[in-house]
């Protein structure tokens, strides 16, 4: 009795949630890095959200494998700022790679669990309009708009789109996109009920007394603090800022949470409990 | 005036075919060996379908790039029967040049001209179950089922889906499929108007008095003899058989056409004059 | 972590089952006797399986309030082969406890928990046209027909109907209608996934080696055989009556269960444990 | 032929107040007094306005058969200003009489001509959302909401709403509410066409040189100064305010008739005749 | 008092009637003879049958104007059989009188009264297809398909379509029509409810005992038996022909009225009196 | 080769205009004096503008036949400022003969060539509401109001609509409408892309160093200048006046035509060459 009674907590503690997310949307940006973890899990984790009535989008990235074929390829590799510089050449690897390749296994593991997914660039249906971020960086975009009419078609289908971070000018040039900013502005546009960067860190991590620790929650104010502080660097900038972006353009809640975890996803949407960090949409640190 | 009566009269004949095929769905196969012609062009005069109420479906092959990239990744190239043996690292090749490479520069010199397209590949939605051709060629497969509700979400959405031809089984492995069979299984699904194949020959030749001439009509009887007198073979056989398949599933009219030749889709579409060859669904040759 | 992981596996027992039954429509009869039990959370647990998606209706019971009144009024209360003889002023104190205070007061907890919830007589919209059972029990009637539209629009509103068994026949006269019974013809008229019909007795018991043990799965030729050998009796002969009916009109399952045990209809529902007995429809026992 | 001009002449002065009134909604107030009179008779008027295209909604009373039962159980009742005062075991009579007994009794009866009707008490989809009127009063309420939905939905569905005037706060307790008020409300809330208010009077009286008189016709401005003249006391102040608050909320006339004269309602309804009095939207008295 | 009885007894016998007919169709066959009766209240009874819900269409005649014009214009008239022999300068003769003179003054005359109606002849929307009759009458139709799609859409929009019995053929050559013979082909084709023939005579006379009488009812059988005693004969052989036409074509009931009585139309359908004869669809004379 | 390069140069000159103009209405005025030219060759054009998927409403003159038959009934023709005085004897033949005659010989044209047609005049419906234009002048009328509901539904239901140039008022009088205005008004209604007047000139001409010449485009101010130099006069009046109030009332361009020329209508839409004049909305001459 002791064991149905847990039981039936847990499923109490969930339907709330399960009745307040049916039918939202929520972003979920699965990170190159966090690749390197329990692949087929965080699959079935966002069938699992798709079960229960939420509608997922998926937006992956996908480096170390770019990096690999271009180095099978004799194709060397600049940096500007810790940027990669996009060539023509290097950037018909990162379509190949990114659009054939990664997109594609990633729909083909929904296939095989029954659930019908659709992998995209944002080149499809011009889904993502960029322009040039900086001359110095060759084609590397930066979203301009996105032309969210035909997720909404797949996702009234019952359709989850995986999508790979190629934007398109409108001379069908072809743009890298940092994945973190385009799932930030599929968030927004989309106005998102959630937007999870599912990354290979626990969330984002602040200096205290006690140590390095993960925040529970942030606003965008402290955010910016801690980034005038410096203790926000690296590969957590575009992610920070792809936050602040999703929120501003309108998606309700953002998360990043370690996605080699297992369960990580199920656990923070479902229950009451805080996994990662949220950003919520308020003033006060 | 005799220039306003000949406008007139090439008006006065294509506004019965305007008619006839507004709100018709036409599965056009662009292969490979005739993407060497005027490649923009090719995709303008399927935009002047559009244009004109035609709802275009594109299947696109693209043999010499993919050859192109074993060749600078030195994956040898094993051939069975003339059928390329397709291991699982060719497959891979396969997959990033049809599905991340050409499929996307196809979608995007579409949406370079204000024209809304989405690649694809038979991954995608399921679109192309296959099944294992023959265990010695290793990944090559044939087409089981076309799941083609999402193409007709995006036909219905005034969207062009262009069609990398690879095929997923319910264990989520990809297969290379030959494109006219995918495209032919296509037409026969959605009981296409028409299939046209657009290749780099003038249509299927037939040894006569007068020489090789090209055949303007044909029929499913007409092919299968000339199959058996030996004077279709080598390319033109897949070719042939996919006319057929689509026929018999449910296509309406299928051709063979020079892609090369400057509009010839445009004039096969729109005016009385017959260019290629004609399969239609009839019994006597 | 281990609770984590604990919790991420009642999710995941729990979510095909969200899956399964959503927008399914599951009749739930309350019976007098469950009434003793705990009344708000029986009713708390059926909204919650309105949160997750599932159309409950509610048939309730109210004899021991009925004879609670009949005993203030002085009405001499009469049985025939263990049937309350129903005169006419029998009948009014019936449908005034049954339909004015037990319904209304169902319908107003739902309503305190922000539900909206409609309590109806079998009279309404001729929900239950009955005829005369025996001549000799005065005015107890047998479900002729179910006139489910009301029932289907409210479904379709969101609304949870709450059904008090009083039948009507086509000269507007009312009857007494056993309420397992009304809940079986309402499962059946409606299709319901399942019926459940929550008692004071944990299933129906059958005596064995180890003394009186519940089925947990029992068919209905299993059940012909129980009452053959006399192991069903009393009560539990309309309950098991019910479940027939309802299985031969179409209903999917139904389960008798104890009401009183806590969330013992949540558990049912939404675990793979098996709670109480079901009858399946099959043929071997 | 004289006949037969009378005949077409009737026609031609009721057509087009059907026409009018084709698909309005009328709220007709069955008092409890005026249910002494030809009760059938008066359902079957009901009945020819719905056949006629009206969409009536009917609200009764049930004072005398309340007082009736709460004698039977020795309830002693208590008054304040000449308003009951209601306890809770009052409350539960209350509730069993008016929406147990007196509610499915007019629900059968409709049935009973083969018109579907649904009996509501204001607790049903939380159709009347009421507070406490006032503390010595116990539980008598005010609605203070009227939440029509699901009355539109039954109106939109063909069948007539009977409602007994019980509120519903938000913690589920149920309240007493005058029928002329509750049946003002709801006619206010419906924008209803007309509210006619069945009472065993007349109309308005007037004292005039003349005698008592029936006033035709009167304004709120009128029915005003009649208070202040202590011209309206008794059970009409109730309905006059009804009228009031019906007009005031947005009803567009109301009628006070005497409910047992014979087709009085239809009369009033059909025909160029003036019976009872008509509350008008207007300012000279 | 009794006036009140009256009037609600002729409302109570309406009332039926009114609903069995709304939304029903009806075709009027007005005719050129009874247009010497008094045309305004004609249409004016039409009105009243829109203004209770019913979707009347008239088919007018227009013989005596025809004849005027064709005497100015000095076109002498030939008979054959008692038919008009319409060469095609008589045709002209009646397409301008029947659709630009009568046909327009009865739709001014609906407008006038604020009601719209469109007037039409079988030209429009290839509304009557006819064929010759017979060779030696010229341009004298036949119908042959009644393309009523125009005339749903009309009755959908509430507007009364007005017809001139002048058919055409696949060539475009117009032909005159009887005007019975069209409102029984129309009646047939539009499954109405009524075919009534409004025309100069009180119905179907029939030689009896008691002299010449006006037969209530009549079925096709009696009708065929009348014809062969030479009792049915000149302009009531095509009136009875269309009759049986409709009925046979699916129209459900045909009348025979004077249009020159007052009211005819209105007593006719809404009243429980039998006016001229009822054609009725059954085997017993 | 050159010949398939001249066809698709049409072609692809024509597709543009297809695309702009599918689905968008034009109103073709079709004049009394232009019907003297290629009558069918006429209709079949705007056939071609239906089949491009065009929505055509046609409006016609007939002055010829009104003087022809107004002579053969020796009615006496008056005329004031040009204007014929159109007394009610008048008037019933303009009826007769525009509504009865030329109305329905085009719409048997069209149903001739399989295109569903109806023909009207602006009493149908009450499409035209006119006033009295001058008392002297009788009963010729200035249209007041467009009622284009019917006209719509038409469109939207693929009918073509012929429209003779009657007018009617809130009396049910009918007038005589000058065609040209009549079609203006209705382009101005409709919102048509275009208002084509189909006479037997070949445009506006003007008095230049070369001679008199045909203007390609003028702008209403262009128009203002040259009517107050005199250079527009006669017959050119009403129709240019019916240029600016299509213009004003949001019709978007507006033609001037020489209807006999052959297939100018075929060219003036689907071709960038200039024919006839255009008349835009603009301010510079």
């Amino acid at each position: 009795m002791t064991e149905w009674t847990a039981k039936a907590s847990v499923l109490i503690e969930a339907l709330p949630y399960i009745k307040r997310f049916a039918g939202k949307t929520m972003v979920i940006k699965y990170g190159g890095s966090a690749m390197g973890g329990p692949f087929e899990q965080v699959i079935l984790d966002i069938i699992w959200l798709k079960q229960a009535g939420i509608r997922p989008v998926v937006v992956h990235g996908g480096g170390k494998e770019i990096s690999a074929m271009l180095n099978r390829l004799q194709i060397e590799s600049k940096f500007v700022d810790g940027l990669r510089v996009t060539d023509s050449e290097t950037m018909n690897v990162v379509e190949m790679v990114l659009g054939g390749s990664v997109n594609k296994r990633i729909a083909a593991t929904f296939h095989k669990h029954g659930v019908p997914a659709v992998g995209l660039t944002g080149v499809d249906g011009g889904l993502l309009r960029v322009k040039q971020k900086r001359a110095e960086l060759g084609l590397v975009g930066e979203v301009v708009e996105v032309s969210h009419s035909l997720l909404d078609q797949m996702l009234n289908a019952s359709v989850v789109p995986i999508i790979a971070p190629i934007g398109v000018d409108d001379n069908g040039v072809r743009y890298n996109v940092n994945a973190d900013s385009a799932a930030g502005a599929i968030a927004g546009a989309l106005q998102a009920e959630k937007l999870v960067l599912l990354t290979d860190v626990p969330g984002i991590m602040c200096e205290t007394q006690d140590g390095k620790q993960v925040l529970n929650q942030i606003t965008p104010a402290g955010i910016q603090q801690l980034m005038e502080e410096g203790q926000i660097t690296g590969g957590m900038v575009p992610k920070v800022e792809a936050c602040l972006q999703a929120l501003a353009a309108g998606a309700k809640h953002v998360h990043i949470l370690n996605g080699e975890e297992p369960h990580a996803l199920l656990l923070e949407v479902f229950t009451d409990q805080g996994i990662g960090t949220m950003v919520i949409g308020g003033e006060s640190a």
